[in-house]
């Protein structure tokens, strides 16, 4: 293959696609996602495409395309089985595309947490370790699994839904998925900010209160571990439970796949040292190996599932 | 490789070796263990891997030995970092073994929980599953994973542990590796004895306390099961308890790994269809993908360790 990849995030609200002689990046378009119309979605990719293409010198082409999708796939990541956001139930997307340009380019596919797993490993924070992962603490908690040097998308093909490990079976929250305790369901910023909105129905006098000015619509998980930093008890305990979690989460990935790194993505990685240094601690608890994984914070933010896309030819699956 | 080998499964009570051309096993010996003085455990199974060695026809000779051992193996499989059950630690029991025989055949080694999800990848309930896993209901909660038609002995090298996974971090009850709400600490057969201990010593008219007489030390996890499919109501709720556990446990596995199948072994394993049946529609209520792996009883038994160290030189690591 040659240098020249497309790679396209495709999200609810916007279609990013960058032009990359490797991992570098050449050139970048953005276009709204066509809401409703997902039909038209083949047609705009491949205009964007084209568009990309051109900043190219004269006897230059693209190898491929790399599209990063956020739902679920085949096995064989021909076809999106659904992606919610997008509009899409059971589409052949990739050859949808490679249609629209006369069949002349390849698309891949994967899924966006995937792909941005992939960039890690590539050029980002998880560099170097053959075997790791990414977890994105978002919306939702998401991730993907790096396994002898390739993206590992599930035993079966299914994919990987680390969200969906079940860490506190009886104790709770249910999921948005229906099962009660998941991993998602105490440590993604939704979690967070449930957990706040039910502190300022009984305390007003809580920094969190005050920060939103007691509207529940105002709390984001920034404004909670803010409230955390600067000592607020009530803060402090949605914090100190959440890290008490996510070291849950983090010891059951080790002791199971014993991982040589873990980066943390996603909006809730912000917090940076201040969330990853008691997270290790209580890792260190929990982890039935005396060396573990390193516990690192993702480099590539919201350019991760672009670059990976951009770089998926470079796994085998 | 010559067809030849031998297998060793070495357990805290007793010694158990033999002779096994391809999967098809020759000759069997069994000794009690050194206990407190493990020192001569190397010489015993150099004597027993002679003994063995003599059945075989002139001309014809030992490819190698494989050992399955209880404990923790550093990242080469040379030394045993601990097996208290064997008294070692530290100890380089495959070079040790080799020394006493001459150095003439080399010493393969692994966990005994890996050696007997390797046993029934290669010839068990786990055959042409080449993304699978063993989970064993014991006195603890053990396990290994096959992946890509290879033992994973972990992302570093330092073991699986699915029995320290957690699942009920809040719920517990804490774990005897001192972490809360371990798979192990909910899903052992020493769970269920626990709790069996904890109904007797409240409740005097189930069948728990009559077929144990109200003795706590005659309680064992298949009195308890026992009384659950007689309809017992103490019994009952331990039993109903355990599947969501073991449900809980086994679809954190599947959207983590997405295995093809998993086969359950271990004590507990024999209540059957009485235990598999409920964990199915159990884990289907859970595992966030539609077609999941397989759910299936091991078929090897004790002879799981003892096979699978037969035929190590089949994995790569």
């Amino acid at each position: 293959m040659g240098a020249y990849s497309i790679g396209f995030d495709i999200g609810g609200s916007h279609i990013a696609g960058a032009l990359f002689d490797g991992a570098d990046e050449l050139a970048r378009l953005e276009r709204p996602y066509p809401k409703g119309e997902p039909e038209k979605a083949p047609a705009l990719i491949a205009g964007m495409t084209k568009a990309l293409e051109a900043s190219l010198g004269a006897g230059q082409s693209i190898s491929y395309i790399g599209i990063a999708v956020p739902g679920s796939l085949s096995r064989d990541k021909r076809r999106i089985l659904n992606a919610y956001n997008l509009g899409f139930e059971d589409t052949p997307l990739p050859e949808l595309i490679e249609n629209e340009l006369g069949g002349r380019i390849n698309v891949l596919m994967a899924n966006d947490a995937d792909a941005a797993a992939w960039a890690e490993y590539c050029c980002g924070a998880l560099r170097g370790y053959e075997n790791c992962l990414l977890i994105t603490l978002g919306t939702g908690v998401g991730g993907g699994v790096i396994l002898n040097g390739a993206l590992f998308t599930g035993g079966m093909g299914n994919g990987v839904e680390l969200g969906h490990m079940i860490i506190d079976r009886l104790a709770g929250p249910v999921c948005s998925c229906g099962v009660s305790g998941c991993f998602e369901a105490r440590c993604s910023a939704t979690a967070i900010i449930r957990r706040a909105r039910e502190s300022i129905a009984k305390n007003e006098h809580s920094l969190i209160y005050g920060a939103c000015g007691g509207d529940a619509q105002r709390i984001d998980a920034k404004l909670v571990i803010d409230a955390a930093k600067r000592g607020d008890g009530e803060a402090m305990a949605i914090f100190n439970d959440y890290v008490d979690a996510l070291g849950s989460g983090i010891a059951s990935i080790i002791n199971t796949l014993d991982p040589m790194a873990i980066a943390i993505g996603g909006g809730v990685s912000g917090a940076g040292e201040f969330l990853l240094e008691p997270v290790r601690k209580n890792v260190e608890k929990k982890s039935f190996y005396k060396e573990h994984a390193a516990i690192v914070k993702a480099k590539l933010g919201n350019d991760a599932g672009i670059v990976g896309a951009a770089l998926l030819h470079r796994t085998a699956k």
